[in-house]
């Protein structure tokens, strides 16, 4: 069976060997004669699995002792809810770098816990991550998506001068490049794109940050809880947390994260490149906000959409259609996703843009 | 490679049939060309691994639609502050029927919402299910713990007359035998002993015990917006999904909830029948409170405890050793645990108990 070009947005395409490993762990995890999914949280397999899946993430990216590296089983809308609900007190402020979808999620969130400032926006046309900044007066923290996965815009550089720790969504840019941890207090990412299955995310986290959060909350939704107990106050996602480990693995295996970066530009490159020059495609980011990890992009027509998504599906070439609310057409073309697909894909807009000139 | 007999209260042993389908699946599901950890949750294939798997559910435990079927990216653990947040107000009174460490934790959580009322409780032994319930006066629901994994309890029949619906956390009892719907209000269970791996949660809910939420709560904390959202208001966790859905259609396979429910009695019988004859081991848990899927016994001494686990260790029969809060020893024998590797324990025990005679 060929398996599919998969463009899904997440969860998404994951590296091949990393699959062939976990097809193996099923039934078997590394020798123990027990399956990675049958072996008790608390013995000793599963315990070498985390902690070489914390060392391989500290060592991928340069995490130093000073932040805390953190599993969850939440999604990234968890975290919508847990940030304000852990920093952010009735009478203060959390700005926000708003810039889609996802951002305005977590504002609606973060309005429950406290007040939220709007430091700057691209609404509504979310084409760019925004340049310019006004903060509050003191704010709580500055929040930002590195990468917005519906809009495909993404920070070429985490907002400037910050007056407060950054806390930063990355669940679709995660590992895609060097990782930023600089004015950083909390950085938060779903699994289900760079990192592993869905039904996890990963938590790089200063511990002086998390000192600061409120006290009295209920353990699951305190992330010091998670600090105290390695993760393991609770049963964890024991196979999120195994595929994370081999997914980091196979990063290092590729040269790391600067090696990555360099792949990711080059490959979305090639995609941004044919459609500034094609007459019946667009790209919807703007120049210097474009993002590596998810190309949106338009037809000149709705039947020109239609004939892609219809086309493509016949080749093998999977998941193009935008997100359901924002709509248009999207590459998601993570780490794991093959280059050869990207030119498999110009190829295929290049055909239907001749057939409609 | 031989596998070993694993005896983990959770995760647990699966039923190999089911891994051997997950290892195909992870490459390729259904023949879309596409792996379950790479499909898209809001594409076609992964819509129709929910839907069978709902359907599955409901037929496998006649359950009509009057309840809903629900998953949630959480474990057990999660529902303890989850149930009073959504049910218990600050005046309000929930009945507890106290079985040991984990309704414990349940009403530590409910206290931070409203007051609790013990029914009945069986401490500091926890070695049976209580039969007598001094219900409150007009309790807002009756939580219980349908098998205590710790102790090595379990209900033979849900608490008797109760004034408000049944709260039940049933993690680790869960499709062992034919499931009551009758009074029950919400029945909850972390998947990784009879359902599949850790980090994802079944709920079964009476749809007009739902409708008696409290309003205003954050989405994902709210039981209602899984409602609302056919358990898809943010990504969920899709291969858990997936796998629920293969372990139930292996136990329909094996005829069901009834044959499972005579064939764990059998298995967990040919145990406790040992036990009450030997004279270096004996049961933890008494006669008509013993549960089928958790065996807690103890040595006549510690050294007999500690040969036993060399010796299980040495042959193959893993994950013998009782909670960590608790001591002792622990055979949990989940559906998926097969009747020959009981009587391998058996053999062992007597084995060792003659060298110690």
């Amino acid at each position: 069976m060929t398996r599919k070009l998969n463009f899904a947005s997440g969860p998404a395409t994951l590296p091949e060997p990393v699959l062939r490993r976990a097809q193996a762990a099923l039934w078997d995890l590394d020798g123990s004669g027990i399956g990675i999914l049958e072996h008790s949280h608390r013995g000793s397999a599963f315990r070498a699995v985390l902690d070489r899946t914390t060392a391989r993430i500290r060592e991928v990216a340069g995490i130093g002792d000073d932040f805390a590296v953190l599993f969850l089983t939440a999604g990234a809308t968890h975290h919508f809810t847990m940030v304000p609900h852990n920093f952010l007190g009735e009478a203060e402020t959390a700005d926000f770098c708003h810039t889609g979808l996802w951002t305005t999620k977590a504002m609606e969130e973060a309005r429950r816990y406290g007040k939220i400032h709007v430091a700057s926006t691209t609404a509504p046309t979310f084409d760019a991550t925004p340049e310019v900044q006004a903060y509050s007066a003191s704010p709580r923290y500055v929040y930002y998506t590195s990468n917005e996965t519906a809009y495909g815009t993404q920070w070429s550089a985490p907002p400037a001068d910050p007056p407060a720790p950054l806390v930063c969504d990355a669940s679709s840019d995660i590992f895609s490049r060097p990782l930023p941890l600089v004015h950083h207090g909390l950085i938060f990412a779903g699994a289900q794109k760079n990192l592993g299955p869905s039904g996890t995310s990963l938590v790089i986290a200063r511990k002086d940050f998390l000192a600061t959060h409120r006290p009295g909350l209920p353990p699951l939704a305190d992330y010091a809880t998670y600090l105290d107990h390695g993760s393991m106050y609770n049963t964890p996602n024991t196979f999120g947390i195994y595929m994370i480990g081999e997914v980091v693995a196979w990063i290092a295996d590729q040269g790391g994260l600067a090696v990555l970066g360099e792949r990711n530009a080059r490959k979305a490159k090639v995609l941004y490149d044919f459609l500034d020059h094609s007459k019946q495609w667009r790209a919807h980011a703007r120049p210097g906000s474009r993002s590596t990890m998810n190309v949106t992009f338009r037809g000149a027509s709705p039947a020109l959409e239609a004939a892609l998504l219809a086309r493509a599906e016949e080749r093998g070439l999977s998941g193009l259609a935008g997100h359901r609310l924002v709509g248009g057409l999207r590459a998601s073309i993570y780490n794991a996703f093959p280059e050869e697909g990207v030119h498999r894909l110009v190829q295929l807009l290049d055909e239907i843009e001749r057939e409609h000139t």
